[in-house]
């Protein structure tokens, strides 16, 4: 009786495992040729950081079987990262994107890209191009889905960065000049972005020169409706956040619109763009700023035709792994309507702002930007701006040197100059990190008790 | 009894069973958030496209869950590229380096890259450059086991493929002029790659002024000693493989060598390459076009420091994406001393010479370049060149224009004109894929026939 019954059990045992291994061949899938590839990702994904830095695949000194180090944020430091460095000064100068990252770590099955080893090596796609089908599809499909742009009857274009599309699209539309008329004029409203005016400075065409504030141009005489002139049109506004409009018109003005914010964590979404040039930026659209890409939308095909001839003649257009690696990013912020990915954005940045504005509150020797609330087509509210940057101005006749006195405060911004504008004013990043984030608010907060003990004092 | 041995099998089983699943859980890797990638890039890898054609992840007109659709080599068509077209005329213009994709089919697992979602979305690495360390290092490796360049107090620069570093380090020389001296003369031997003068006329600068064949000005009164004259040399030369000197010398003289084909597919290694400025590009390196890869070897630091502000003003840096799959690419090509690829791609091409000599034997219509054996480095023997491209002469004074003839017997060259000589020139691709090649050697048979049929009927 006893052995029937651990026969059975036995028999019954078997059966489970064998449904076990067949259920198991069925469903789990084995990798074979990826499966190195994978590992190494998993477990540079798994070393753990203390939350203050990263380690990734190709990490500096990786030896062979090695997990790769951490790379700590700025003021961490240690093996792991845990070590938070004392009176260390905070970064709030460059536009790194950093503020997005925690997206795309919870996005990390679908946002994954597997290169092979033999990924498109032709200087070509199937078409002809140097520019992905799919990637211009995705890409038409994101400006309809947000509503930021118009993309029908434009040409797309892409570039490594907006960089590269700026100079490409001034390098175009100084083209249309004879040899024998003097250089175009490059104009931008003060304040704005150093890009426009290095760039133009350092390739020192023939074609082109950079003539500094559209308002002041327009105010002068030499506006004379005859010279060649191009404006570029930052909105929102690289450093101050508004939305902006062309200050020049007529036949001989021809005009850029970078709107590489015109997303809906920096501003509401009021009207989508219809322009004739238009440049957007990944590293603002998903916060892939390494990646360097950026695409253009542009109504006219012969100015479209010298753009790719610059692409063309400076790069032989954009890396085609790269090109994989933002398709399938730019399908995950497709895929849900990009409901995920701007809301987190846009959360971040209002509590960011929050925080912001509540320090400064508190201050009489610091302002900051103020821009009305405007309704959102994307969000389908009124809703308050949330810039990058702060574009703060020091209010006190003594603090002329605005970059000064954060810099003395531990605080590294970027200096109005850079824009253009007065010494008074200063730019601090608010999309980088987190760490980064509550570093500045700290050192802010420091910096206004300091005003509170002063006023006291006198 | 029957039953004693049953439940002894049974036990046995169950035991098997167990260990199974032990022995499965401990050493098979069970993948999370990569298998979704890894899937979608074996599944595009396992679609037959006959051996005429591949399929990619980023295939156009792809839908979720259906797999990616072939894209077939020229001249074939159909789902699975099974169909010959007749009468197709076959492609041997551009220098598309698909003749070592078979190397890395075979390397699949060693040369697969994972990208994860928040790859290195910053602007900077580390160390603050836009430059990755792990990938420097490699690129120092790749020269000291090839023996094809010395990079000991040299700087190493990246770029957008060798395109860019060429426009960067023209740029760089021209600069050192001063504004008011005549702009610097761009000067290449004939016959010289095209792409030197398209992008000094393109880019129309103040300080640069292409000037054509190196000795012409030699030997011209213009030849002054004191203009600034900067010549590119190309060497193996591009279009006819022979190994250049620099034609001119003295204090005005600057010279940037273009390496890009001193690999030992193309070339003996005879000496490592020991100048100013040296480019190198992926292109011909590892095959991969697409990923629009370069570096520069540059001594002198304020030239590197000139070059580094042009790749930043026109791109920030190659995209970190593209330097992650460079590194993997490298490691495999260094890992074994290059054994591996290099054997594979000379073998490659010393066959194709082979068939294409055998082929040109027969005419008198048409010639070759020859070019004497040498002892080479990296083979550690005597070899003959097996350039890239076939540099054909028409020797025929009523066969003027060589394109022409070679376009109606449908074979696609490149004119000589576009490398600053005769049309009596044209240059045929031979490193194109596989495909490619033997339908160049069906046409180029029937052109020899045609000429030994009108010898004969003569």
């Amino acid at each position: 009786m006893e052995r029937k019954l651990l026969l059975t059990v036995s028999i019954i045992l078997n059966l489970v495992f064998t449904f076990h291994i067949l259920y198991r061949n069925s469903t789990t899938w084995n990798p074979t040729w990826t499966s190195r590839a994978a590992i190494e990702a998993e477990d540079a994904a798994s070393v753990s950081c203390s939350g203050h830095g990263r380690a990734y695949v190709d990490g500096i000194g990786l030896l062979e079987g090695k997990q790769p180090p951490c790379e700590c944020n700025d003021c961490y430091t240690g093996k792991d990262c845990s070590i938070l460095l004392s009176d260390c000064p905070v970064n709030a100068n460059s536009g790194d994107p950093l503020f997005l990252e925690p997206f795309w770590m919870r996005q990390a099955e679908s946002s994954a890209a597997l290169v092979s080893g033999w990924h498109r090596m032709s200087y070509i796609y199937q078409d002809g191009t140097y520019m992905s089908e799919a990637l211009e599809t995705v890409i038409r499909k994101l400006h309809s889905v947000v509503g930021n742009a118009v993309t029908d009857n434009r040409f797309v274009i892409f570039g490594s960065g907006s960089t590269q599309l700026l100079a490409a699209a001034v390098h175009a539309l100084s083209l249309t000049n004879s040899s024998s008329s003097p250089p175009a004029r490059l104009l931008a409203s003060i304040p704005y972005y150093a890009m426009y005016k290095e760039q133009a400075e350092f390739f020192d065409s023939v074609h082109l020169k950079f003539e500094g504030d559209a308002f002041v141009w327009k105010n002068s005489e030499r506006d004379d409706n005859t010279t060649q002139v191009i404006e570029v049109v930052t909105s929102p506004n690289n450093p101050d956040g508004k939305l902006k409009r062309a200050v020049l018109d007529g036949p001989n003005v021809k005009t850029i619109h970078d709107y590489a914010y015109y997303w809906p964590y920096f501003s509401p979404i009021t009207v989508p763009a219809d322009e004739e040039l238009s440049l957007f930026s990944l590293s603002k659209t998903t916060g892939h700023a390494g990646s360097r890409f950026g695409w253009g939308l542009v109504k006219d095909k012969s100015v479209y035709e010298k753009m790719k001839r610059y692409i063309t003649l400076t790069s032989m257009g954009v890396s085609r792994t790269t090109q994989l690696h933002v398709l399938q990013l730019l399908n995950v912020v497709v895929r849900d309507g990009g409901e995920n990915i701007f809301h987190f954005g846009h959360e971040t940045l209002k509590k960011r702002w929050e925080t912001l504005n509540k320090v400064f509150s508190r201050s009489t020797r610091f302002s900051l930007q103020k821009i009305k609330p405007e309704y959102c087509n994307y969000f389908k509210k009124v809703r308050d701006f949330t810039p990058a940057y702060a574009w703060v101005k020091c209010e006190r006749p003594e603090d002329a040197n605005c970059y000064e006195i954060f810099k003395e405060a531990k605080i590294t911004g970027r200096d109005g100059k850079v824009f253009g504008t007065e010494e008074s004013f200063v730019r601090l990043s608010l999309i980088r990190s987190q760490d980064d984030f509550d570093h500045l608010i700290d050192m802010l907060k420091k910096l206004v008790i300091v005003e509170g003990v002063e006023a006291h004092s006198i």
